[in-house]
């Protein structure tokens, strides 16, 4: 009999917490029981999971008893209270924030380029930011073949990023316009209907936001290579779902098309858009558990470089397939 | 007495040609009549300037009779045809199309930049590519203070810039999604609403667009720099009027942040928001002349970079404004 396990989602009713349930479901990932935790507020709420229907619970200490493996998808100070408390009680922990993602002990990973860094997990395993995530898939076969030195990127970012809170501001905003009333905002310090923000997550001292810095320090982490550097402006876009990244990259070997090409084809969880005028656009890929890139050209600001442009469900790649992904690898 | 001009706006019913009218008006410019010149679609339509109501008559070869200034706003196609036309006629044609912006002919100017090349004009002087002069707007301060080798930069492009349909498609969408009817589309070749579109202009045997190589080829003429380069991701987004741009450029001198702030403090048209907490988005630079730069850090991937956003109105200088500027210098 192939073997089943208990799962625990914390933070089950937010946005990455709800394409959790239905990662799991649609992957058919061999689960024995599903455990629904939340904060206090959305205690009590019921959730569909394949034929049951779940109460969700409340996250506290007890909460893991028997769990094999808890998916977190709240925030870091929730990660950083919970986390451990989990893997005591014997689980292993999946985490969707930033909180452990530089921690040395603790592998982050996306299967398709350092699967093998799960092995070293003393019982948490991190998952990627999103962006990070998204642009290493198009980067990593690029990589592969001619060892990246540097990249210059530029994101559109969906707000399913800042979570079900932004979705509706989104919605609220735009119905707000079209009524002539006036914009109301909460999440984010300007109306980001038919605006664009340059601003994600929080300023650092050299002036990149903490957001922009992840695609160095993770990707460092996650391509094995201490020497990487990025430069990454993020920006969030009146976009429901899916990030674009915008990528200048240079390299140590030679670059060819050809090759750049045959290694995008032959990529796991990408699709390479060849013709120039088939670019992927965020409203494509939705829903898509694949990556998509395209606009793939030589870069002709650098001697040795690729320009692309790559596309990818924020919700799915981003966060919550990812996280399933890595937990796929352990079973 | 100070002299007037006789000013004809060739395009005057689309969205750079009604700018035009109004900055006209704001700026004073010196008019003893205004002619509006426009396909025959448009012909019979009633204008204001000022305290007029004027009639758009038609586009043909007798149109630029006693023109002194004739202000190019349709498309190249119209230019080229009747540019010429105007110039033999005894007018002096500032033209926003690219028919002319390769021409070493004709300057291809910005009057803060280069303003002095209008001397060399022959009849015909170039107004640059909005996303251009926008980013040049921010780099050119620091190209004088460093010397700049090539920049990375990706756009966050206004619908204004596809004109006045464009503008219409965008409200249109919005409304049909609100209504939750089917989506139509003429303008872009995807949905815009919600959606981001890494294509603006035709594609290159390179894989860059058109408009994605202007700003290395209209920045070379502009900044008199013929080994400028210059790699660029053009992408519209669903934002009304101005167009925003993330840069990256690497400098010949070493650069340091406090004398890049004072070249972008002391440059004309444009403010530095100087905390990173108060970067510009497009929405607030709607309607201003000046463009704002912010987020301006040393960057992380260069060994002698800049990283800077800049936003400007994309109908104003981007067009319509750096169009009057540079008939307010041949005055």
């Amino acid at each position: 009999m192939r073997k089943t396990f208990h799962v625990a989602i914390v933070g089950a009713t937010g946005a990455v917490g709800l394409e959790i349930i239905r990662v799991l479901e649609r992957r058919r990932f061999p689960i024995s029981k599903l455990t629904l935790l939340a904060s206090s507020r959305s205690v009590g709420r019921f959730l569909q999971f394949e034929n049951q229907t779940l109460k969700v619970q409340e996250l506290n200490e007890k909460a893991f008893e028997d769990v094999d493996f808890a998916l977190f998808s709240a925030n870091g100070e929730i990660s950083l209270r919970y986390a451990k408390m989990a893997v005591q009680s014997g689980a292993i922990v999946i985490d969707n924030s930033s909180a452990f993602r530089a921690d040395p002990e603790v592998p982050l990973v996306i299967p398709e380029i350092n699967g093998t860094d799960v092995r070293e997990h003393r019982g948490i395993i991190a998952n990627p930011n999103c962006t990070t995530a998204i642009t290493l898939m198009g980067l990593y076969p690029l990589h592969r073949a001619f060892g990246v030195r540097r990249v210059f990127a530029s994101s559109y970012q969906a707000v399913s990023g800042s979570g079900a809170q932004a979705i509706q501001e989104l919605e609220q905003q735009v119905r707000c316009l079209g009524k002539g009333e006036e914009v109301t905002r909460r999440v984010y310090p300007h109306q980001i209907a038919f605006n664009v923000i340059p601003h994600v997550d929080a300023f650092l001292e050299s002036g990149y936001t903490k957001e922009e810095m992840k695609m160095q320090n993770e990707g460092r982490r996650i391509m094995h290579l201490p020497q990487f550097r990025a430069s990454v402006t993020c920006v969030r876009v009146p976009v429901y779902r899916a990030h674009s990244i915008a990528v200048s990259a240079e390299f140590e070997k030679l670059v060819s098309l050809d090759i750049a090409r045959s290694a995008l084809l032959k990529a796991p969880g990408i699709r390479l858009l060849e013709d120039a005028a088939l670019y992927p656009v965020p409203l494509d890929v939705e829903g898509k558990d694949i990556c998509e890139v395209g606009r793939l050209r030589l870069d002709c600001a650098l001697d040795n470089g690729l320009a692309f442009w790559v596309c990818g469900d924020q919700l799915l790649k981003g966060a919550a397939l990812n996280a399933v992904q890595i937990a796929e690898l352990l079973i």
